[in-house]
């Protein structure tokens, strides 16, 4: 049962329903591309029209604060009063770039409404899911003058390059960041019918190898035979970081993975792919990888150690007849609780130096690293989550681990002390960071009414 | 003891050295780039410098002759008669790309003597060592009317684009090429002290594998854990190239290689390096290969297989999380007689082929071949030259093999049916392919004077 109050939200959320989405597309409508420093006035732009919605709504202490990168657009609304929980909403007005010459049917940055879809960059990552808890919170104030719980907006400029400003702003403005529980909607779940609660992000440790061997590239006819060709001594390293049983054969490396329970297990069985799905969605010819999982915990339970580039010698068309002076791979690992970054990174180049032959010098670089991020999905906080699925989506969620990497989860958690809830409001193919993204109208207005109950489901477990 | 015909040549060689030496600056002036279509006029004009020279000496049938890529310069003295043995002189005109920002001191189409050395792009390959050929003729021509021996002249200009077009060219003129021995200068000594004959060249198998997986870069993210990386596929498949011995792992590859003779072994052993020189001259930490073999041995008259390039996925600045679609090889390897480039070709593809995993789709692409070429070093027209080297050059020859592959040299062979002596006068310092590329002129002159010899001692063996 929900209450008069966060009933008579929904109704102004349904009631406004056109107008919501036309304020969304205004701010899909700015090029907020967070990599490109030729739209650094865009990211200005969407920072104040986002600050200045949030006044235009009756939230206080609005601000456009600055960082080293692009902006922080910041608001709160505090009216529920210090015995109520507050929220910290997490999102981020930046988007990847987006040129019709990628394959966009329609402008990337004019969206399109169209089958029950938004298209635009940022539909759906983020500008759209971050929107549903601005006009959540708007549904409360503008009927009936208050919210159940207080809400605080951090919506950040770049996440889409890795959040480089983000944890020592959060370290600056602690006191102003206080919360109880952190919200974000900025991920997705597979059908419309399967609401998905994230409980759980992979970490990620990223490194780069590089095998130097005679000091320029060698004729390969006047000297080859006698020297261990780089690329050759390369391909020797990368093909013993597995075991012939797909696992990862650097010592140590799953010391630290907090083993899946077998409620765990049967619960991410509700999600899974069959062989047949993840090579239809692929377009491998066979599925790889750890039998001892199934395939859905090896993309979002397990960690993993992939090759993202590769290169040495001679890559353009053609024959050239040489020993390359050098050969390189970036590699990634994207780990689980309780993986430390550091420590595999320790790990894997401790591993990489120990197999390394005499006859070429290797050096192994740490490129970035990204915290894991695991919670208990029996939290209050989780279950009022579901229970704000059940009550207003009309169905029960499944909690699920996400396969990919938001870094500032796992840093909000720890430099916050609080619990992070996912709810992502996105489908698994909307195309994000992809040409002609888009999102679902009718979980664009689900998600809002979702997010009203949620937030009255949150005021609860205080009481 | 050599003959008053000779040794006046000999002695015009020596009182013109000035004239020749600026005549062949005239043609190291022209930038005849063979790689590069901006040059095709110049790749006309250097062959027409050279028609134009040999009328200017006499020589008859002079042609410019085209043929799909840049022409031949062809030129032939008959005068003395069908009893006595021809010589075809081969050569090339064309040079590979050179320019001042790759390291060049001076100008590289701008000679330069210096220190004994004639700077210049081609300078010892092969405009200086080709030239040698056509000052000795003309040696005897101008002092004494004739020589001792007929000769021809087949110049082309596409040798270092692996000439594409020569075989063709040859197949077609079987008859106005008709020689009884080739020869080339176009390969070098270890000293000046210690001049060598080629016997052998090692031949050439070159192809690409390429390694698919999905059918576009997967976020790994959301991804990674249940798909074979295509670029660890491609190092599991790259790495069992070789045996841990060092030798290679292809079944068959070896079968048909002619084992060295004791005798061979010895004379090998008169040219080895050092483990020390040969980190000296490639800069790596250490020598690898099949210890079975000396290292001149591994690098002259052992196969080998080498990749030359290798590629996937990111390879630009910073992280990016993706398992890339594909990743690919370009593989080669130096051949030695009797290995044929095409059955390794097929035993390569089918042993690769053999380890692919069932979990990504691989392609072997053949790029391109080349026959080895190794001839006995104790026939008359080897013999011969190593005379001419000992009375002319003031040491007595080292028959030895070249690790690199000049594949017309067996095509010549084989179409002709004709031996080739390949008597270089390069220095293996001489920076051919590289800034700073020189010849020396010590050895421009003694060249002249072994190659003057040369004729006489070939003219003897038909006697």
């Amino acid at each position: 049962m929900t209450s008069p109050v966060s009933n008579s939200a929904r109704s102004y959320s349904r009631t406004h329903a056109e107008q919501f989405r036309q304020e969304l597309h205004q701010l899909l409508r700015i090029p907020s591309i967070s990599a490109d420093p030729a739209h650094a006035d865009d990211m200005q732009r969407a920072a104040a029209w986002l600050a200045n919605h949030m006044r235009s709504l009756g939230l206080d202490n609005i601000q456009v604060m600055p960082t080293a990168g692009h902006p922080v657009a910041y608001g709160e609304w505090l009216g529920a009063g210090p015995d109520k929980p507050t929220v910290l909403v997490y999102g981020h007005y930046d988007v990847v770039p987006a040129e019709m010459a990628d394959g966009w049917h329609t402008q990337p940055f004019e969206p399109v409404e169209k089958d029950g879809k938004i298209y635009a960059r940022g539909a759906t990552d983020d500008k759209g899911q971050l929107f549903i808890h601005v006009k959540a919170l708007e549904s409360y104030l503008k009927s009936s003058g208050s919210a159940p719980v207080n809400v605080k907006f951090l919506i950040e400029g770049e996440e889409e390059v890795s959040s480089p400003n983000l944890v020592p702003f959060i370290k600056e403005h602690l006191e102003l960041l206080r919360a109880d529980v952190c919200v974000i909607s900025d991920t997705s779940m597979r059908t419309m019918d399967e609401p998905a609660i994230l409980h759980s992000l992979r970490g990620m440790t990223y490194l780069e190898v590089e095998v130097r061997g005679p000091t320029d590239d060698l004729h390969s006819g006047l000297w080859g035979g006698a020297v261990h060709n780089p690329a050759l001594a390369l391909v020797e390293i990368l093909g013993k970081l597995y075991n012939p049983d797909h696992t990862i054969a650097v010592p140590g490396f799953y010391d630290d993975v907090v083993p899946l329970t077998a409620e765990e297990r049967a619960m991410i069985a509700k999600t899974d792919l069959s062989e047949e799905q993840y090579k239809q969605s692929t377009g491998v010819t066979a599925v790889w990888g750890d039998a001892s999982y199934t395939i859905r915990e090896r993309i979002s339970a397990r960690p993993t150690l992939d090759i993202n580039g590769m290169w040495s010698g001679w890559t353009g068309p053609g024959p050239k007849t040489i020993v390359p002076a050098k050969a390189g791979a970036k590699l990634s690992s994207r780990l689980v609780g309780n993986q430390d970054p550091h420590k595999i990174y320790e790990l894997i180049k401790t591993y990489i130096d120990s197999i390394a032959p005499p006859t070429v010098k290797v050096d192994v670089k740490l490129i970035t690293t990204g915290k894991a991020a695991l919670f208990p999905f029996d939290s209050p906080e989780m279950r009022a989550a579901a229970r704000a699925y059940e009550k207003a989506w009309g169905a029960t969620p499944v909690f699920t681990r996400g396969g990919g990497s938001i870094p500032v989860v796992a840093e909000i958690a720890d430099l916050m002390d609080i619990p992070v809830v996912m709810m992502g409001y996105g489908l698994d193919d909307d195309g994000l960071h992809s040409p002609n993204e888009r999102f679902s109208i009718e979980m664009f207005h689900r998600g809002v009414e979702t997010a009203i109950v949620y937030l009255e489901e949150l005021a609860q477990i205080r009481q």
